[in-house]
């Protein structure tokens, strides 16, 4: 267990008690424990975990272990005294729910050694809740505003299930249910305000710079210097590779906010220059991963631009990320995908002596199509693919993963081959970022 | 544990040693351990072990715990421990890297109390990988090829760790690498064979009925008197919902595997009547889970008929779904993306006073698209889809969600309005989902 200190400060907003203690840490230790055995037969991934080790590890907590178990209450009382063993906080998903199979709050008294009753103002909440879905209360769902005697009650603004934090022996216990918007909002608007108020944590500031068309290696080669000189500042890097895309996160962490920021940001200053073609976007420090699409949706609404596309081996899949982003009409005309020749030729003018020439999966094609689009949906930039995505097709001259992509910008284009791999999903995703992150240099007029 | 009996039989096709033990169980049961920080810190989901904990159910072996651990020594070997006292089989992933925070192989030997010994099969499988990608070996890779003394091997065609499967107390500890390929061949190819040789399970057989278009509510109270007369046969069902599909997985086991399995399969027949026009394919025993855009291809295939989509609202998803299959280009023709009402004008002919009248999301604008795509494209069949995805966009005559699909197969045209919710990507999912089930229910002359 972390190092702990007692000061007498702090309050407790909860229904209920007031609390007047804060602890400080070296590091607190956090054990995630889910209960229910949905996950245990793999009908559901435990995706609440991941949540909540991202959300505890932003804000300086180590999550040293994650457990799933079981409706059993041998196992729930095992799992509680185990975890108690080795965390300074425990939080529990799962086992709520107002029907027999759900033990969690049941248990919990029993580890506590106390008892339910029932908390008027939680019972408001349940009530105000089917009130407002036009239902009446049922018995068994009354059994909701029952709490362990001594607890603290978090309310559930959208379930009926509250949360409850309780501690035994230094080790805080918070049981909350195990649907993930429900958990989640209780977690982001009451638990981590409450530990941050309650303990004092280190500050810690994460940038993760989002680079496309480098392997995680060569990457590591280029930065090499830069991140040998990061480890004397006690900044930690990370490489975070996904399909075309690798992410490198800086993290730090100390006491002095401002400080930490300004070490951080110079830092992904000085890599900009080794990297600076690669860098398409950054994330910032709790905010979401921003996409390519969303970033290139930005970028042609910023400059008044009008996108069409041509899909030949991608098969719709770049349209279907431009469209995932909300608002998109504005910035996007339409696609076409010519799924054999003849439809190239027919609906983009494709002339047939290229086919014959250079095959459909040519420079000559891919231009064509490119350009051909601008007119056909009156647009400034298009994107035109051909490739073989397998897993057939693929000849000695042009194996499986071969990709031509052409980008135009009115009347400059600028097209690319590439050798992807053999497997058919992974050379459709790698051709959709490739070609949205090509439009967007392009656009930018940055080094493709 | 569960209760065990040896029974002098069976063998080992391990490399290493002959296993000359039978164990009976009543219920076997497992833990699944992963080691590594990448869970801990929220990079990644552990979907090793979703996958792990459906196939041993799948062979009768229950799933207890799923644990997640750091590459720390002290957690390791108490997690070793612990899983000892309540699991018949612990199946570990992770840790088993070439470099220096990878320990998982050295805590191995420490809780088996053995040394790392070097294994010449391995290091011929090792060389051999390097080999056939043209690299030589390094020293730190030759360390892969070292095992713990007295354990029995898994060899890996896909990577260089090798599985090892050692035994203490009674409980089989299995160590696989985290990379869920190379561990995925393992565990099919080796470990589940090994297990059903070596224990007694009981035999399980599983069937699911695949449904589209009916919610999880309405479909229990269609088949409610059927389900209750379900239990008396001890056949257990599992409602498995999706956004826009509802699987019903029909459960039995026992000892008689004919028995089990006509048992189940007449139960299927039983319910067919009740709910037909829902059924769009079944999920066999330990087969992958039939997709409609597989369905659909292959039915295409077999009738010999050309697609083509004209997608607003879907922007591309439907064809995206439609080439994500290997082989789609024998029976797809193509798509159009029209984003605006002048696009859907000039390359799918929709007539000017049909926006005028009834707007773009109508019956007339997705008829007059689905008949026109089948000459512009030479086909036999197709879908046509507009709607408002959201988030906004929305009127009171046409909220958020409304969404307008048409199938045409020659001169037959089926349309159909829908309301699916506010969410933009559950929207278009259900649109894509609907429409490819109403072309297979056109196609095949099924009430839609």
């Amino acid at each position: 267990m972390g190092n702990i200190k007692q000061l007498p400060i702090s309050s407790c907003k909860f229904v209920g008690l007031n609390i007047k203690i804060i602890y400080t840490f070296n590091v607190m230790k956090a054990e995630l424990l889910t209960i229910g055995n949905e996950i245990l037969i793999g009908q559901i991934t435990n995706t609440n975990s991941v949540w909540l080790a991202q959300e505890l590890n932003l804000i300086g907590v180590e999550v040293i272990q994650i457990t799933s178990i079981g409706d059993d209450r041998k196992a729930i009382l095992q799992a509680f005294s185990d975890a108690q063993q080795r965390a300074d906080i425990v939080l529990i998903t799962g086992g709520l729910g107002p029907t027999k199979d759900d033990i969690t709050k049941q248990v919990f008294c029993e580890f506590f050694e106390t008892n339910l009753i029932l908390n008027n103002e939680v019972l408001l909440d349940v009530t105000d809740f089917f009130a407002k879905r036009n239902k009446t209360v049922s018995d068994i769902n009354k059994k909701q505003a029952e709490v362990p005697n001594g607890c603290f009650v978090i309310r559930n603004k959208n379930g009926t299930a509250p949360g409850m934090w309780m501690e035994k022996g230094g080790t805080v216990f918070v049981s909350m249910p195990g649907v993930p918007y429900e958990m989640k909002a209780m977690v982001s608007h009451d638990i981590i305000p409450e530990i941050k108020k309650r303990y004092k944590l280190p500050f810690i500031y994460h940038k993760t710079v989002l680079t496309q068309g480098i392997g995680e290696s060569v990457l590591a080669e280029i930065v090499s210097d830069w991140e040998d000189n990061l480890a004397s500042q006690n900044i930690s890097l990370a490489y975070l590779p996904s399909p075309g895309v690798v992410r490198l996160r800086l993290s730090a962490q100390g006491d002095d906010e401002t400080a930490l920021k300004n070490k951080v940001e110079n830092e992904v200053k000085n890599v900009l220059p080794l990297i600076q073609k690669y860098i398409y976007g950054y994330e910032e420090y709790g905010k979401e991963q921003p996409k390519l699409e969303n970033i290139v949706g930005e970028l042609l609404l910023e400059k008044k631009l009008k996108l069409a596309l041509a899909e030949s081996c991608t098969g719709g899949y770049i349209s279907h990320l431009i469209t995932s982003v909300a608002g998109s009409s504005a910035y996007y005309n339409g696609c076409i995908v010519p799924y054999h020749n003849e439809f190239k030729h027919q609906l983009l003018q494709v002339n047939q002596s290229i086919f014959e020439k250079y095959g459909a999966v040519s420079q000559a094609c891919v231009e064509a199509m490119a350009a051909e689009l601008l007119s056909v949906f009156k647009a400034d930039v298009s994107i035109a693919v051909s490739g073989i995505a397998g897993p057939s097709g693929g000849t000695p001259d042009k194996p499986v993963g071969t990709v031509w992509i052409a980008v135009a910008y009115h009347q400059n284009i600028v097209s690319k081959q590439f050798i992807f791999g053999d497997n058919r999903q992974r050379n459709i995703h790698m051709s959709a970022i490739t070609a949205l992150n090509m439009l967007r240099k392009l656009i930018l007029n940055i080094e493709q």
